[in-house]
């Protein structure tokens, strides 16, 4: 199991497209992990949970689960357990993505339960002053990433470079310890670099890349001007 | 990826115990898979999502899903999709099951897309009204749970026959192609050899097995009667 | 509180739109029970639970919950109580709204509340399939509201014709009784017609009379070919 | 509508009990206005949504809601609407109660939507973490709830101080103006006199009340200290 231990950090969210899934995520893996070993890029994948166990046997770089669940083991049919994905060699997860959102009850939960674990915890979020509210849960990352922006191309360091700078501000002021990632229609390596100059420690970032003619090719830009 | 072919089946829900986690996961279905082998009966597993693929790599008995959501391929974070348990190597999937109850448009979306995938869908319900529901959806199992029975170690096949006979009798009422299991309470050769008595092609059992002292002797003793 | 007791019916679901909340609420409610003295139409109103109390003390006619939750009394703060619904004036509720779809188990439970609490449940459904299963669980009614349709202005009754056909057809299969409605986008009464042409038993809409420029009109048009 | 204006402040959550429910609630909220005229103490109700017109017609003390959904005016059928609430009379409502948790996304939408309308808002959290992230929300109260305390008769005022002053001091570091409220197993005046004494700013309570044998009687004596 890989750690997450330095930034700028790439975080590539497979989501559930048919492009990564299966024995194609394993193939987006390799490429990050290409990548990685390439430029010297710190690169995470996250892969659906099925298909955790392949990837992390097979590449080297970090390997997070999309989500857990807020349960512990026991009698919890369907329900993603943190130490089921661990075992299968993730060392971290996203949590409250805007395609799963939680309860702040559960989110508070499952950040000290990865916490626990020895995991990175990721706590998405959709505004300045819900990036402060996660904040204040000591996750090891927020990633903001305003919902209309998401999947449309236009990256929130351009569009909205306040609501990055202000996040980014009002974290630092509840926690220095919390690191920011950029999320949101981030593809290009502009874009990335415009994200760590506004303070970012990173990005999130799914179909920009997955979806790319050459996924290699669009991640070897993306990290291009770091 | 083993189809499930015969009945009487015997469906092993690993649920989220430690017990039947990871290795003990592994573990657990290749003891599933022996007794099977020694005995002739047919045993299904159905581990956490994140196991599937390590556990349908190394046995030669079916592997289903605890759930799958009801989503398509796209950007659906942290979802379960059932293209990506698939390929993970489950053949089949539980659906509804009392610790993952779903809406009643979503189990028809789910036992459509099983369905039209070539795998199997087993359509947990909790009463005999329910199960007639669940009926008309054309799944390929129905398994009655009464939610009180649930891990009390009392088997309904013998605290509510009734039950067992009524879900029986309006199931083929409505779809004679519908197979009935009984789930809730199910441990011993004596509880299934009872369902089996009732009308029941099969049970749906977890604790009984997974928490035993000793699961080999259990799942022995489970299908000694039959 | 004033009973459902004839077919054909016009239930006319409030929402939560502007137009139909409190003071407009009411007044929609005044006009519905006008239409409805004026042409010997059977029409019943659901508006929001706030709305429900004043507007059962002022109208003659049927008033019916939007939604109830599968709760008994206790502490479920934020809940609706169906005893609470009762009590302002409902004589019956929705379930299962396309806007608020509901677990099949909890379908089961609030229709079985709800009978025995001598109040008229609508389940609504979106096919032909979870049409069937809900007949097997014995509601007053079932009305159908193809999804891709509702709000369309589109009728079923002109669009999908079969699936109206099919939806009564199936529902009389499996139970005499269980009466059926049409939804999504009917609005006129060629609409109307159409749909009670098709064997149904009434109709339930919303903005084609709540959001039209004179509700009275339009409500008068609706049952004017009846 | 009658505003909260001073602090100490108790408020009482009606939830579902059919001992507050209907007619029930309204002697309820009578008994509650003749403590607050008799003793001068700031007392607000909460009934379920059904019943908050009828209440707010007849008393003058503030009501509450017990909860809005995060949706705007439109198609959301069977949810509730703050704009029904406050036209029915509610001047504030409860947000994420324990038995009605909201995802960090809807509490921060539904928070500032009710300070827009310019009502109260009173977020409901379960432990410092938690109250912590709702103060960086800016709502006009948190209520800190232990859940393993409520209805438990044990009022966190004494089972768990600390969680109380930790409370008051972490909400006070993010932000002094909002407010602090102590649930959870208070009862009587003691309890409360404790929980101000601890830098409260007032209760939320329910159970204690309600379900008294003379819940005026257990009205007068909560507020006797003060």
């Amino acid at each position: 199991m890989k750690q997450i231990t330095r930034t700028p950090i790439v975080i590539l969210n497979f989501k559930t497209y048919l492009e990564s899934t299966g024995a194609r995520a394993m193939k987006l893996a390799k490429v990050s992990e290409e990548v990685a070993d390439e430029t010297g890029m710190n690169i995470a994948v996250s892969p659906q949970q099925a298909d955790i166990w392949r990837i992390a046997e097979e590449v080297n770089i970090p390997v997070l689960a999309q989500h857990v669940d807020p349960v512990d083991a026991g009698g919890h049919t369907g329900s993603v357990l943190l130490e089921a994905v661990k075992e299968a060699g993730a060392s971290g997860t996203l949590i409250n993505h805007s395609e799963q959102r939680m309860k702040l009850a559960d989110i508070d939960a499952v950040v000290k339960k990865t916490v626990k674990a020895g995991m990175a915890s990721v706590v998405c979020t959709n505004n300045v002053e819900t990036s402060a509210a996660a904040a204040t849960l000591k996750p090891d990352f927020v990633a903001i990433e305003p919902p209309q922006l998401i999947g449309s191309g236009i990256p929130v360091s351009k569009a909205e470079p306040e609501v990055v700078e202000g996040t980014v501000d009002v974290i630092h002021g509840i926690d220095p310890d919390v690191k920011v990632l950029c999320g949101a229609g981030i593809s290009t390596g502009e874009d990335m670099k415009a994200a760590l100059d506004l303070g970012a420690d990173g990005v999130l970032l799914a179909s920009g890349i997955i979806l790319a003619d050459d996924p290699k090719k669009a991640l070897l830009d993306l990290v291009s001007r770091i």
